[in-house]
């Protein structure tokens, strides 16, 4: 990947107060039906216009033909290696459940199942029971449980028979197996160290395990706990001091403010819609030189495959572009953190359209906001790890590398 | 170079049963003859079809500038990085006169040379002796000699005074020098190894030179061999376990079925020419994921320096496009190993046009399969490396990269 590398970049960089603005739409680009895709069927008079204004291209998120989950594809546009920086399922689900993850944390997935008298696994999920059940579970583990041999145990539920267990405390190491049989029918099992370093944490992982299961004696079909993906925070440079700015995260869904937390973005309370948000970007606009903000909605739409529910969303956002035009940043960028193509239903490895707005960029002959024509803009196609550097660029937050 | 690292390729590959057919049209690019290309002169309405039905864009063999090799050229075609996996003199040569090689061999570019009573070289190629008369001291010299130390020698003829060796036994390397003084009216020299784990094979080699060179002496002026380009097959994974993928190579030359052996393929047999590869690829259509598929033709005519003929070289294949097309894979890439532009009558360094043919493309404007509406596709331009990971992505046989 063309990657500058990081200690290179923390070398050039300055602090300014003037403002980037990155919009992140969640699975913006898409595939075409009858010849068009999403973005070209929807009627997008502000973001053509935008376009227009501004220079285009097709961002990567990791490199070609590769399709990202969401934590690689934000890590990328945060101006992070995502193959650098990879971050666990456990951790992950963390963030995502809305829980703020220390340095040092092992975080692991975790699920309420049902064992037989031989330890057997009869069932994974207990039986999926409720949510509300779910809850009170966690509560009374967490009543009961609040440290095992010196480790803070802290549990979050989740939805059904989920839930999040994060231990934190000194030398723990996620070298560590799925204490998860994953299959019904086989043993539960204890997690088991995957070298020396791992030793403690796997005595602590499974004391809680244990420990668990004694309490849940009295809770069939909830009789044990299984615990899978453990992981832990990379050790991630914080955008304040690799890049020299505040930076802010406004975003409605909690997986996208832990991944922002995660690179030391200040995470602003917000609303469940896109006019919230707006709202609160207006708020804080003063606070920061550097806001990501998250719009969830075509996302979701696209993993439904609704094509036309993709293309409202996409006009839904155009109408309020306005709103965030008037901001007035010095450097605005669009873009995706990966495709969401409605006929397939998921993530995909296309290359995202994105846009810069700003006063030192040279336009070009874009006019429309569609994956075809930024295929021919003037930024050409370019890893999404490049799109930091390039913004910090235009907002004249970058010394000259070298004499 | 954008390279997606392998172990993580790895994680993400899965098997499907869906078809990828790569065609390598060897020495594909060109340059302007009275403003127009091969390509572009060209009367070629079945690619040009297929273009604007398809994702286009350019690729580098390597990185700009660069130019390959056929090894390096392949090698990147078929998904490896070119420049951390580098095949040795000996070994393309092996590979290139068919020899089947096995992990840890030693191969070398073998001269029957002359050689006076001093042991000074006074012709490096034995007054070019002819093919058949190398044939018969090729053949002479292996009934004589089997192994060396323990070691099995393998002895193929080349044209004229060229020949190939390999050695197979346990703990070779190939840190030795050329035993070979490069000019005449120098003495004949032995080999010396280059580092402490190369000297067992210094002694294997120079057991053969001495031997060989005993067993010449009634043959002048073939009194001597001179080895040079000692070098080993790389320890490059196979396509099967890095892609998931059952990978067949279908090539009329020799050395392109040894690349192709190099990263794991199947070899299909097949003729001389083109129809003839087609029959081939027919024959075997539901027994592999994957098909390389070599055309040599238009690299012999840019070698040459004739234009014209490569014009019809590539009319030719365009005329059996449609019978690739009726196969059906689920992704069709055609696109070159490198340019072999006639005014220069070599390889060069400028990039590919690439067309992908896939029910999951962003098709784009290019109507005409040729360097310069190539170079405004929507696949922009990307190193060769990056194209199987695209053709699997197309494919379906890629899982998402983290979570």
């Amino acid at each position: 990947m063309t990657i500058f590398p990081e200690d290179l970049i923390r070398s050039v960089t300055v602090e300014t107060s003037s403002k980037i603005l990155l919009v992140v739409i969640d699975g913006l680009g898409g595939l075409p039906v009858d010849g068009r895709t999403e973005l070209e069927v929807g009627s997008l008079p502000n973001l053509d216009r935008l376009a227009s204004q501004s220079i285009c291209g097709l961002i990567d998120p990791i490199a070609p033909g590769i399709t990202p989950g969401s934590g690689p594809s934000h890590l990328a546009l945060f101006g992070y290696d995502p193959v650098r920086y990879q971050i666990g399922r456990g951790v992950l689900e963390a963030v995502g459940v809305g829980m703020d993850l220390e340095k040092g944390d092992l975080a692991a997935r975790g699920n309420f199942a049902t064992v037989d008298s031989k330890g057997t696994v009869v069932d994974r999920r207990a039986g999926r029971i409720s949510t509300e059940r779910n809850q009170q579970l966690c509560r009374a583990l967490q009543k009961q449980i609040e440290t095992i041999e010196g480790v803070r145990v802290i549990i979050e539920s989740g939805r059904e028979h989920r839930f999040v267990v994060v231990f934190r405390g000194d030398d723990l190491n996620e070298g560590l197996t799925d204490a998860d049989p994953q299959k019904e029918g086989k043993k539960a099992a204890l997690s088991v160290a995957l070298h020396e370093g791992a030793r403690r944490s796997a005595s602590v992982v499974n004391g809680f395990i244990k420990r668990a299961t004694e309490l849940l004696q009295g809770h069939p079909p909830s009789n044990t706990v299984l615990l899978r993906g453990f992981s832990q925070v990379p050790d991630i440079p914080n955008m304040r001091d690799l890049f020299k700015i505040r930076a802010g995260a406004i975003a409605s869904y909690p997986m996208y403010r832990g991944l922002a937390r995660l690179v030391g973005m200040e995470i602003l309370e917000t609303g469940e819609t896109v006019e919230d948000e707006i709202n609160t970007i207006m708020n804080h606009f003063e606070d920061f030189e550097f806001f990501f903000f998250h719009i969830k909605e075509p996302d979701i739409k696209g993993e439904d495959g609704d094509f036309q529910g993709k293309v409202a969303a996409l006009e839904k956002i155009d109408t309020l572009i306005p709103e965030i035009v008037k901001l007035e940043p010095d450097v605005l960028a669009i873009t995706g953190d990966h495709s969401t193509p409605s006929i397939l239903g998921s993530h995909s490895w296309h290359p995202n359209p994105v846009i810069i707005f700003s006063k030192y960029v040279r336009t070009d002959s874009v006019v429309r906001f569609t994956e075809r024509e930024c295929a021919i803009g003037g930024l050409g196609r370019i890893p999404a790890v490049n799109l930091i550097p390039i913004l910090l660029a235009n907002a004249l937050k970058m010394k000259k590398f070298g004499a």
